[in-house]
């Protein structure tokens, strides 16, 4: 038996500032060799990344996490120390008790009371420490190491946390993409007094970011909310009101669902800009980042076996949510459906983050739920 | 006999820098006493002004000009020390050669030329130490000692350069006026990705912005070229590209002709940005500053007898323009017809700032031909 409130707060007392490993990779690393899986390090530019491997053939269940925290931020602004991992008043405290060391230990209770219970089959487990970060170099390395070796994933859920008020409530099944473009629009320094000498690089802008900020992209699609479009910031930095500019800037940033790429959208940006600027004189330069495609993976067994589970641990019935930021999911989606299912997320990344001890030991449940049902059912 | 470019060489040597009386407006008090004007210091919060008055009854005739300097900049630059008065290949040079220590030489020249010459009448001299500067307590203290002294004008000629390339080419018979609006846009901060919790100042403002630069603010007028609007800065400084911010700014400058008012303006603009931020969350404040309203002298008595002396002198009918930003004639409009004629302006403001010497003393010879046409014609 391991408890995960004690697995949790161990791994806590690991300051894994992201992309720091704080002894928490090593620590998992011990434990799970001891339960009996094959664990590998898949290292990569610094970054620690754990694969471990429970049980023979197909198929093969994973948990995915990360051990990696953000920041404390000034420690004296918490109740208690943030890397202390004290319980008090039914709570665990400190930085990661959400998100999402609990999840993390989480999977390996389940996983060994499931087998103390006579459970049988696949299953692997994705541990980076390298989420809050850049990603880069952390469940990418995993996946190409497990590429490299010949291991695989038939689902996989994500132990992010995901429910916003009460344990059970939602499943995320898919995110939206995220993209981001900035604009530098350059033309003729001059005198606004004789502007006809100048080229003023505002005016097309100004038509370029209102055209983007007023159409609609979609209306939402079928597992969706509809796509936005943020302006952030515009900058020109001229501080003589006679002056006409040479260059300005604008940054905006888009959340879009599967109506869309990152691609097409760039495209549509593109065009846009030229129409702003033809015939005005003024360049616009367009420059595109994007931090994810957004990706679905459809109601089925997957969603069924995590909400059944859930539903039997809390009697709630989990909506099916496609909201929020960015996670490590867009990754494995590559591989084989994934979702992700975890923790009330309220306290993440503030301070005094903490979590009920009852809400993790529930959460161990659960997921031991969830691999009673897949491996019986499958 | 009074050599103007002798006298304008005096007038640079003193480093009357806006707002510095340098000496200039005193050297000119003792000349003007000395041909027998009733000379007036109108000093006010620190400027120096002249009024000086010669002759008896109406009409009056004004010459209006200043004596402060904008400043040389890095001395090491200039060819010849900015306060020297050197005269070398046939130009006078030196920091207000041009902007105008020449034209108010040439107004003392002109005077003493044509009473010597038997010329009978009175002529007003309206010299302001600050034009350069804020304008504030120059030609208006000047124009406000007057109306307390019982002194007014009939007509009035400015003495700035008004030629793009030779002398006699344009007066200037009007100018438009100047106005500075300022936006700022405030919502409610937010993440990108939730965008219905924020309200983006942003969407609003390029909304109002595209509306104002797309206005077709007039055709031209009879005697003006079409109104313009630059937009000439927008800033967020927001560097967080997941961030919606809480505020932005921006500011455009309007030069406008005798079809609006600074007043009507800054309405359409109040109005324009009340439609751009209903019903988004956002408040946009504006603030308006006009720095002149535009005025018109028609063309007739003052501008034909300018143009005859032009013409006699120089072989070349000038062109009655409005064009080019605001002078202190704006001022003096409100008293009587105001008309602007000076040198060939290219080296104005500029390192090496220098006049042909034979173009000064042409300046003078038609300064006094007006006061001739003038009063034979009054
Ligand atoms: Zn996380
Ligand atoms: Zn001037």
């Amino acid at each position: 038996m391991i408890d995960p409130v004690e697995l949790t707060a161990e791994l806590i007392r690991c300051p894994s500032i992201t992309p720091e490993e704080g002894g928490a990779i090593q620590l998992l690393e011990t434990r799970l060799k001891a339960l009996g899986f094959a664990a590998s390090r898949c290292d990569r530019e610094g970054i620690a990344n754990l694969h471990a491997r429970i049980g023979e053939g197909a198929p093969v269940f994973g948990f995915a996490g990360h051990t990696d925290v953000v920041p404390p931020g000034d420690p004296a602004d918490w109740t208690r120390p943030p890397f202390s991992g004290e319980i008090a008043g039914g709570e665990l405290w400190g930085r990661g008790a959400v998100d999402m060391k609990s999840g993390v230990a989480a999977f390996v209770a389940a996983v060994a009371a499931w087998r103390e219970a006579g459970g049988e089959g696949s299953v692997a487990l994705l541990i980076t420490g390298d989420e809050e970060g850049s990603s880069t170099d952390g469940t990418p390395a995993i996946l190409d190491w497990m590429a490299a070796n010949g291991e695989g994933l038939d689902h996989c859920l994500v132990g992010e946390p995901t429910c916003p008020e009460r344990l059970g409530e939602m499943i995320k099944i898919g995110r939206r993409g995220s993209m981001t473009a900035n604009f530098i629009a350059t033309g003729r320094q001059g005198h606004t007094a004789y502007p006809h000498r100048a080229a003023n690089p505002l005016p097309p802008l100004v038509r370029l970011l209102d055209r983007l900020a007023s159409r609609e992209l979609d209306q939402g699609t079928e597992h969706f909310d509809p796509s936005t479009l943020a302006l952030t910031t515009i900058d020109t930095g001229n501080p003589a009101s006679n002056v006409i500019p040479e260059r300005a800037r604008a940054t905006c940033n888009i959340r879009f669902n599967d109506a869309h790429t990152s691609k097409k959208l760039a495209m549509w940006m593109l065009e846009e800009a030229a129409a702003a600027s033809a015939g005005t004189g003024v360049r616009i330069e367009s420059s595109f980042r994007a931090s994810g495609e957004s990706f679905i993976t459809e109601p089925g067994r997957l969603s069924d076996v995590i909400a059944a589970a859930a539903e039997a641990e809390t009697g709630l019935t989990p909506t099916l949510s496609t909201t929020g930021g960015t996670s490590d999911a867009r990754f494995i989606k590559a591989i084989c459906p994934v979702a992700e299912f975890g923790l009330v997320g309220r306290t993440m990344h503030q301070v005094d983050e903490r979590a009920p001890v009852e809400e993790i030991r529930a959460l161990a449940r659960i997921y031991q739920g969830v691999l009673e049902r897949y491996f019986d059912g499958g």
